[in-house]
């Protein structure tokens, strides 16, 4: 049976229609009114038309499965929730592929192994802050009481209440891990959207991803002293800002330094927030806090550039006769994905294009990674135009939308046909 | 008579406890109440100790008059407003030193000619943001229906009605640039604390101010692309933080270039106000606002620095690939002070302090900078220690305080003696 993208691409479109509103961008936000809707709609597409049910785990995730001839079983997964004002593929794409892999299973009679579709419960964080949710809790490395108990939407809605609003009590997220489990799992599936320049930067529809990236996030307080701007001359001002410019520079360099000329080689080095006091166009900085997000596949030279930052900040402070002080925010390590599925990925891409399948790392975090730590573990990117994340500008073109599903379809296929064998 | 800096130093004492609130620092700010307890408290002074009665004029400032034998007058001037939580000596200082300089004048008969002590109203603009109004209003460079009529404060008070609380409508204030007219000045004289760390750096207790700086306040937008800090390669952002980073090093370099060895040529940038966009540890900043304040004593040296400066942000926005708009937000001429007052003031030093005169720049305004565009102008500084500015740890050690004020009182006799033979 050919892959075909057109009822993963048409299904896209419904539900876009289906959960959007006025401010334009899918509003699916986790455990809300409009991510029950989806998950509504979803399920009656399941039923109507392959006459599946559903099961929710301890943590809110919605599976569903087609069981398979032997033990063992291939999970696809993906998550249908959305950041407010979100793009209408960010997630939805693997779970709407994932249907369409049902589809072909269905056809094609009984397959191998068990085939479990799911959608990931709130992959995204977006009301709670704590991302990735669903997919921890599966793979064991949430703590539930710990992370989550506290968390509160800007509201002052506690997450364990807007979870019991959906029927998913905190305390049994636990159980989600052990459910996970029983599964059987032997490999893991997943097509999302770049959300980033990368593969339009390369005129290319589809690549194989290798890997998350480790990710050392911080933040610095660099520490001088308030001065009026008329009256402090130059060489007397212990001025916070422009020693957190050249400690943001440095980490540029850095970053540079670290890259090599292969994607699986790429390092980014990024201060995305600034804050100066006294914050007068009259006074000297007496303080800058500024963070840094470092983030590389491998976990040695995130390590070199972890070490290499805090030297330019020491001399950054010594320099403009300031302090500096530390604080961890985050630390994350790479997760490489299984080397057979990557081939299977690679084989289906060059099958697709008619050429080179590019590879790349993810930097952003993605439900694979959790499952990376627990299972055999591949992931496609379709390519983002704009490549931007979490805006409703985010797209893709149809070409690359169709190439990639097709790709991931025919993944799916020789993964399948790698498991009749296992 | 031997210039005494004793009953001046009382007087600043008895008046600190009058007016420190719980706080800590001076509450003395313009049109509050504190403030017309701390003017009806000099008003006792100048009546008890003088006999003299005072006058308001048109802008709120506050005059009292020595006649003296001939046509002409020196005025002597600073204020007693000060910002919340103020320092001790920030403005009062002048005040104080100027009865001292009338009970000195009065001790001696007759003056050659008329003395007028002025309290400035309003020099620090701390409640509505307009500073040295009083002594603009006098020198007739304030516009007040334009530049005062909208102002108002953090509660919501109209300055007009802050004023007319006063007794001082709105309407008024043009009359005091007659009456300022009508007093036939020769000269203005001002002691004032440095609020600033040079004199401290020097060990020196007292100084001969050269002029205010001129200043080209602007505030800068860089325009980038707001991206994913782990999906955007570095080679394809246009990080605007990074933009301005590189702008704010590149205008310290270029207060460097320009600064020579003596205080007369020292010019300063400062990069006071920055906010970047999205402000995430997950983005790469899309715009950065950042604010640039270029102050010299030459308004040739602050031209070519206001040039270069631009010239800089345009190859940071190039080499970022992000875009620069700037936007203007204050120019003030350099203002320079009279070179035979500057001679009396130095003269005065070195007979105190038997040593040579320092001079410098001032970098913040002071009344004396709106004095010196209407009548020959000199002010005298007094060393801080801490060299900080609007904050109650401002200080000034005593012996640097005598040392001052009496310099002061010399360079008033030395004034008085050449105005005499004028």
């Amino acid at each position: 049976m050919k892959p075909d993208s057109r009822r993963v691409i048409a299904d896209l479109k419904e539900l876009k229609a289906l959960t959007s509103d006025e401010h334009g961008g899918a509003q699916r936000v986790a455990w809300g009114p409009v991510w029950r809707k989806t998950r509504a709609w979803f399920e009656g597409k399941l039923k109507s038309e392959l006459g599946l049910g559903t099961e929710r785990d301890g943590a809110g995730n919605l599976w569903a499965s087609m069981p398979g001839q032997r033990r063992g079983s291939l999970v696809i997964g993906s998550h249908l929730d959305s950041v407010p004002s979100g793009g209408w593929l960010d997630g939805c794409l693997g779970v709407i592929a994932g249907l369409e892999v049902l589809r072909r299973v269905k056809a094609n009679g009984t397959p191998p192994v068990t085939v479990h579709l799911v959608d990931w419960a709130d992959e995204e964080g977006a009301r709670f802050g704590r991302s990735l949710a669903g997919s921890a809790a599966s793979a064991g490395t949430l703590d539930a009481q710990k992370e989550l108990a506290h968390l509160v939407d800007r509201n002052g809605v506690k997450l364990p209440d807007a979870m019991r609003e959906n029927g998913v009590p905190l305390e049994g997220m636990a159980t989600a891990a052990a459910y996970f489990k029983r599964l059987q799992a032997r490999a893991y599936l997943e097509l999302h959207i770049e959300q980033g320049p990368v593969l339009e930067s390369m005129k290319k529809p589809v690549a194989v991803v290798l890997g998350t990236m480790g990710v050392e996030r911080h933040t610095l307080r660099f520490i001088g002293q308030a001065a009026h701007s008329g009256a402090a001359p130059i060489h007397l001002r212990r001025d916070a800002f422009l020693a957190a410019a050249e400690f943001a520079l440095a980490c540029r360099d850095i970053s540079v330094k670290h890259s090599g000329k292969t994607p699986r080689s790429r390092v980014v080095a990024t201060c995305g927030v600034v804050k100066v006091e006294p914050n007068f166009v009259t006074a000297v900085p007496g303080t800058t806090d500024i963070s840094i997000d470092l983030r590389a596949l491998d976990g040695k030279v995130l390590g070199k550039m972890l070490a290499e930052a805090k030297a330019a900040s020491l001399k950054a402070a010594k320099r403009n006769q300031v302090k500096v002080e530390w604080q961890p925010l985050l630390h994350i390590t790479p997760r490489l994905f299984d080397e057979t599925l990557m081939g299977f990925v690679r084989d289906a891409i060059k099958q697709v294009t008619k050429g080179p399948a590019p590879e790349l790392p993810s930097g952003p975090l993605h439900d694979a990674a959790e499952m990376a730590a627990v299972v055999p573990t591949a992931m496609v990117f379709a390519q983002s135009s704009p490549g931007v994340s979490h805006t409703r500008i985010e797209d893709t073109p149809l070409p690359a939308l169709d190439a990639s599903i097709r790709a991931f379809l025919l993944a799916v296929d020789r993964t399948l046909a790698h498991l009749a064998h296992g």
